[in-house]
């Protein structure tokens, strides 16, 4: 039984994201599929960027602060969302606060219904290109998955579940994430949805 | 004459790079074998990555200056250099100045040695974790590439080229590079690594 117990564990992929980030977007969109191909577990880890930021001493996205690199960031969007055949608009917005659907996802993330969920919060971020921290913008998204909506909003702003958020992301700082998305596979940390690939190769082999 | 060519110049890649940047070194290391796979021709483009990162605001490299980001590198490079079949050694000068072997790869950016010139290079700063910008340790490669080496080394040294480096160096500025490896097909832009074989894709689809 310990060896059973082993080999569960090792073939788990943490997956830490942000609603606000668009790179967390491609790997939102992909990694259930990807993470089925290669016979690997999701541990769904949403967490708060800014507070990760503002401890780098970052006021802001480094692709708000960092002209170039954002002027470059929108046009690479655009080709990776081609490549994956993913819907792409530009968001009026950036980065956009995501703190509601976050908490929701915090409370869902064992639930079978995670993932959905945090597919349709980003196409309403980076498709639609709509308020993702609005209460009656989560309602229709909550009831399509059919669930009770009211109860689940009741839930996510209770003041215990905002303690997790805040909990997580202090976890996120104290592993050393500096960005998202950032998988983890035991102690291998991956950065970015460039790696998803190589992390869940590295996942599957273990 | 004129569709041939356009046929020339749209299969073409430029590839601006570092010796001192450590994904300049996959990119190095990968390029004409995956360049000639595609049937594209390489613009060889070296520049100094100082003189950018000081424009931007950061008075050395983002993985010096941001140490969790500085951490996680390393760790990639290791994973990275493993994928590709590469050697890797951590350099224990990070980054290492490298006008030196900039210049002469300047010199010889047409010539059909400037692919294997780069590579020793690259070689000598992470795989022999040596000093890249002294003049004793460029000779025996230039020797092995059957070049007159001092007449070589005077030429890199020669007010004109020190002039051509900082030249290219501000046109990648106005470019719009702050990073490297960066290349550019026509007028798109590809940032880093990762972005090579999409690059190569675009490139060979034009």
């Amino acid at each position: 039984m310990i060896a059973r117990t082993e080999i569960v564990h090792s073939t788990e992929i943490e997956f830490w994201f942000e609603f606000a980030s668009n790179y967390s977007y491609l790997s939102v969109m992909r990694i259930e599929a990807e993470a089925k191909r290669h016979g690997v577990r999701i541990v769904w880890r949403p967490f708060l960027l800014g507070p990760i930021f503002r401890a780098l001493g970052m006021e802001n996205s480094p692709f708000v602060l960092q002209k170039e690199k954002g002027a470059y960031v929108w046009q690479d969007m655009m080709r990776q969302c081609r490549k994956y055949g993913l819907g792409w608009v530009q968001p009026t917005t950036f980065p956009r606060i995501g703190v509601l659907p976050l908490r929701i996802a915090l409370l869902g993330a064992d639930q079978p219904w995670i993932g959905a969920f945090c597919r349709r919060v980003m196409e309403l971020n980076f498709v639609q290109d709509k308020d993702i921290n609005l209460p009656n913008h989560m309602t229709p998204i909550l009831e399509e998955l059919g669930l009770p909506a009211a109860d689940v909003l009741a839930k996510a702003q209770a003041d215990s579940t905002k303690a997790s958020l805040r909990g997580q992301t202090e976890e996120a700082r104290t592993k050393g994430i500096f960005g998202a998305p950032t998988f983890f596979v035991g102690p291998e940390m991956f950065w970015g949805n460039d790696r998803l690939d190589d992390a869940l190769v590295y996942a599957s082999s273990q």
